[in-house]
């Protein structure tokens, strides 16, 4: 995990994943997110996982049955996180563009800053069990239906001038999303950079009267 | 790989991976590319691909000495085709805007029928070798380059109003690509909506005079 990500990860930006507990349980978790980030979940075992959390295999038992069940809890946090982001964003106060221009911003810096934790949550979907592939399909619609409601209020005020607002918002939601395939600390823009920069094409492409 | 892939993939939209000759050594790329997609390079063996290719790993070794050739060889037909594809737009006839618009529905078809290629192509940059990762990089910079010029015969025209060229450029990829994230053969679009949906989305984001 690298030092962006240290400092503004999960659920609380100066501690990561602060709601996981006890320690130990977040020091796994936080090992298991870098190894399937970086070898994939099907490559990555649960002896890899303690080892990258300096324990034994034993003493993960203790907290997670299985590789899944790490896999499933990421997954949840990561999802809620991206919920509560776009909520705040759609309920706040202004017009739609600025509440959708705040919406994408956000979403944007989450996902350039939690990059790691992103790509995992989001290109694992497939290696989850049954029951929280349930669960997180249902916290996904509700995470699109955020979008989709600021769009749909901007149309309704003859903010927006949008002939398909579901095609709208899958392509912002794929946009922001994407950011964490292409992201690079090193690379030439910040979080900031980006989340402006995507707000304000946003805006264009859902025909925003300027 | 599913129908739809089986009947538009590779260099060719009627034979896939026709390119890659001879039939073994096709049948091998073609497996490896399903074996990579379903569980990631890192979890698959040479075994595993032979496996599915019908093939013993003794023969595997006549056509690919390593894994790792069988992904550069995936990546680079993947974007060979990805330049074609934006390359043909770009040099094509009509104004920017049908230039742009042109170049974005044809890569995100190709994303979305080729979305396991895609997938493999795009997802893992990180497990090339120096040397093909070397060549894949070059070859990355000429793809986006072809979309940034056109965006910027576009501003030079007048017909684009876009403050960063360069960034512009990024999210129209970005959006194309991640096309082979979410995209569902059992989904609500067709590759050719989705190709229309989002060539109108981006004529909006760089501000195209309609």
């Amino acid at each position: 995990m690298s030092t962006a990500e240290e400092t503004a990860a999960g659920g609380d930006e100066r501690q990561p994943w602060a709601e996981v507990t006890p320690e130990a349980a977040r020091r796994l978790l936080v090992a298991a997110v870098d190894a399937f980030a970086e070898r994939g979940y099907h490559a990555t075992t649960t002896r890899d996982i303690a080892g990258r959390a300096g324990m034994s295999p034993a003493a993960l038992y203790i907290h997670y049955k299985t590789k899944e069940e790490l896999l499933a809890r990421i997954s949840r946090i990561g999802h809620e996180k991206a919920l509560a982001i776009l909520r705040d964003a759609a309920d706040g106060e202004g017009t739609a563009a600025e509440r959708l221009a705040g919406a994408v911003s956000s979403f944007v810096r989450w996902h350039a800053a939690q990059h790691t934790t992103a790509r995992v949550v989001q290109y694992e979907l497939e290696a989850l069990g049954e029951d929280s592939r349930a669960e997180i399909v249902a916290l996904r619609k509700e995470v699109d239906a955020q979008v989709r409601r600021v769009v749909q209020e901007g149309v309704e005020a003859g903010e927006f001038e949008v002939p398909d607002a579901q095609g709208a918002t899958l392509a912002i939601m794929s946009l922001c999303i994407d950011v964490a395939r292409w992201f690079r600390v090193d690379g030439r823009w910040t979080p900031d950079e980006v989340g402006a920069l995507y707000a304000d094409l946003v805006l264009n492409m859902v025909g925003a009267k300027r």
